[in-house]
């Protein structure tokens, strides 16, 4: 049989008394639609037995049931018996799933986590490295068909591993991609719409692609082809928009100047003003953190820039605090005061209010010093969707463009590709 | 009858497709969730005719069915055309709905927009100052029963509005409120579990509350009960959590701060070791900064809090940097710098490494230095649940406690009712 139509099942009551916010529909339909799929409904449900009659509903209207939840120790927890009732057959121990959950949490095992070993007959055990509770596919029969079933648990850092990496295959084979491959790509700084609009303009021999949004980069997969094909896409999408705003694989902005830190062992300083602080909390998001950070300056008020960074007075009143020699400056100051290897400065408009027909809201400039090299800076006009996405991205860019100073690229180049920003 | 058991009904098809995320569910059900409701089932489909079967499926198992979505001038947007076939009822066109919508867009009502102005017969009109589309409420008979049906616009800045200030008071007088009426406060750093835990057991008269989890905060509602009732309920929660807590209305911790400073016209500098520019981040959000905030320095290695705030090395070396006396001589040392009216400080052990049997992971010393008072300081013990979250809460428990030194109030006694945290 063909696979095109999918439901999603979400089960908790935590989602239908408003407790938490449901994050899993979003993430799994935008790639079943991306494999293909049909998403014709979403249901979220409470975790008690209502659930039987929504669930044998949507399996006699879909070809595809991913379920999400209700695979917990607890009573409520009853994925596993209402998949087993519809297909008719025993819940059945996976000898797999007991032997690996028991050298987990030993004896403890007799209670209520027994249940959580228990699949049912004929599915196919899906193995959980982060929690107690394994996932599990296979099919349920209805009538003349097979319908396709996947239950998955509920809490995301368990579900995103596992759906990415052992569900998202088997769903691509079911609906018919022969050999199954795909990419992903980071990108950073080009808004979604014109990313779809670009993967559009550029994509060849019918490939596909899919992406998700997230705070600080949109994800970009690119599905089928040959490798090849999916590499040629990737740099032809690199070439409009510069190739520091697409990198291969699942990486973070502020992962691409700490990695690349930590290789050669050297540390960094900030000097932030309309960031105020907002890099320096990036910098220490990670653990190991004083690997690469030595500290920053949120110099906000014009004082603050030249109390802590040593910013002349003549420089303020005759260039302002939104200028090269500023941001110069502030950069110098904070590598001369820091010692540290490299230190990156940033100055701008984050508005709403302040701006001037000569430096509008979201003109920003950036400055970057260094022991050994000669200190740069560059200007970059963003559009204003408002102070916390200028601020936001302002700093992301400020990682950006430390990476590129750091290898010795050429920052004006980098910025010239950014038209799409 | 009775109304107990609701059903939601989101639709878009950018929902299924995964392109954009729900943001309706978690709003709607935890109000309904406090009024009384029992959600059954939350059910997103696509902006196409599929949606009829579905709907009288809610309409059969459910009393109440909330509906956002399908309104737009589009003909995929049927919403109204479904609901008035399940009702046996026409489509008439509100003369009120008509003028207003006229007035606004003049001619060009006489498209698609027209649409807008019909609704199912028998039902009631539910302005929307936002948008074009309005929403409606009634009754859909089904057999002996009057199935309770409300439709709002899809997009969240025109739902939200109507949802709270129009269709809730309608839901609380259907499922038996008299006179409807409730309370709205913001509390900090009390886990959610806690809080409810806590409302449970000073609850009285039949009190009902429900919460609503940001980012910093917990909005928690009083509903019912007359208001003395409500400030009873209320002050019960402060005086086990801690007065400065529990505040009345939608309030910010950061803005607890900054309006206070604006009230006094000071300002205010930052020292933050393990926050590494959190709260200047946080201070800044708002446009208009500069009023209340001078400037912070991110100091996250030693180096940076001897260089930037004049640390001494003895006291780090003898106290080590999540110290008492660490944190005092960092928020001095940034008070002295900066002139600002006050300063504060944060260090502490954000882990997940690093903590000792003396220091665990959580340990986190704020320091608080003025102009005219005494500096101080105090250690606050966070329970971990990871990083983020420790450095999250110590942000917000440094504003909290800045806005009580500067109020003059006893920051160790305040620590000590945090007994929850």
């Amino acid at each position: 049989m063909t696979y095109t139509s999918a439901a999603l099942f979400i089960i908790g009551t935590e989602l239908t008394r408003g407790v938490i916010a449901d994050r899993h529909t979003q993430v799994i339909s935008s790639q079943l639609t991306q494999l293909g799929y049909r998403v014709d409904r979403m249901v979220l449900v409470p975790d008690d037995g209502t659930i039987g009659d929504v669930l044998r509903d949507c399996i006699d209207n879909c070809d595809l049931v991913v379920m999400t939840g209700g695979l917990g120790p607890t009573s409520d927890d009853m994925t596993r018996t209402i998949v087993a009732n519809l297909a008719k057959v025993p819940l059945v121990r996976d000898r797999e799933a007991f032997d690996t959950l028991h050298a987990r949490i030993g004896e403890r095992i007799w209670g209520a986590n027994e249940q959580q070993t228990m699949i049912p007959q004929g599915f196919e055990l899906i193995p959980n490295p982060l929690g107690t509770a394994p996932g599990f596919k296979g099919f349920i029969p209805n009538g003349e068909r097979q319908i396709a079933c996947v239950a998955m648990p509920g809490p995301p850092r368990e579900m995103n591993p596992m759906f990415f990496d052992q569900v998202i295959p088997w769903l691509a084979q079911l609906i018919g991609h022969d050999d199954f491959s795909r990419s992903e790509y980071s990108t950073f700084l080009i808004p979604e719409s014109k990313l779809e609009e670009l993967c559009k303009s550029i994509s060849f021999n019918g490939m596909q692609w899919g992406t998700r949004f997230q705070d600080l980069k949109i994800s970009l997969y690119l599905v089928d082809g040959s490798e090849a094909d999916r590499t040629e896409m990737a740099n032809r999408l690199r070439s409009l928009v510069g190739a520091c705003l697409v990198v291969d694989g699942d990486v973070q902005p502020t992962t691409l100047l700490t990695t690349l830190l930590e290789e050669r062992g050297e540390t960094i300083s900030t000097a932030e003003s309309c960031t105020s602080g907002y890099i320096a909390k990036l910098l220490t998001d990670q653990p190991g953190s004083s690997a690469w950070f030595w500290g920053g300056v949120a110099s906000y008020a014009n004082e603050a820039k030249k109390q802590l960074l040593g910013v002349r007075s003549e420089t303020l009143e005759q260039e302002g605090a939104v200028s090269e020699a500023c941001v110069l400056e502030m950069a110098e100051g904070m590598r001369r005061t820091s010692g540290s290897d490299w230190s990156l400065s940033v100055s701008g408009i984050a508005g709403p209010d302040g701006g001037t027909p000569e430096k509008p809201v979201g003109t920003v400039w950036f400055g970057f010093a260094s022991k050994t090299r000669e200190s740069t800076a560059v200007k970059v006009h963003i559009a204003s969707y408002g102070r916390d996405s200028v601020r936001r991205r302002a700093s992301v860019m400020a990682l950006i463009l430390a990476t590129q100073y750091i290898k010795g690229a050429c920052l004006l180049d980098t910025v010239k590709k950014w038209q799409y920003i």
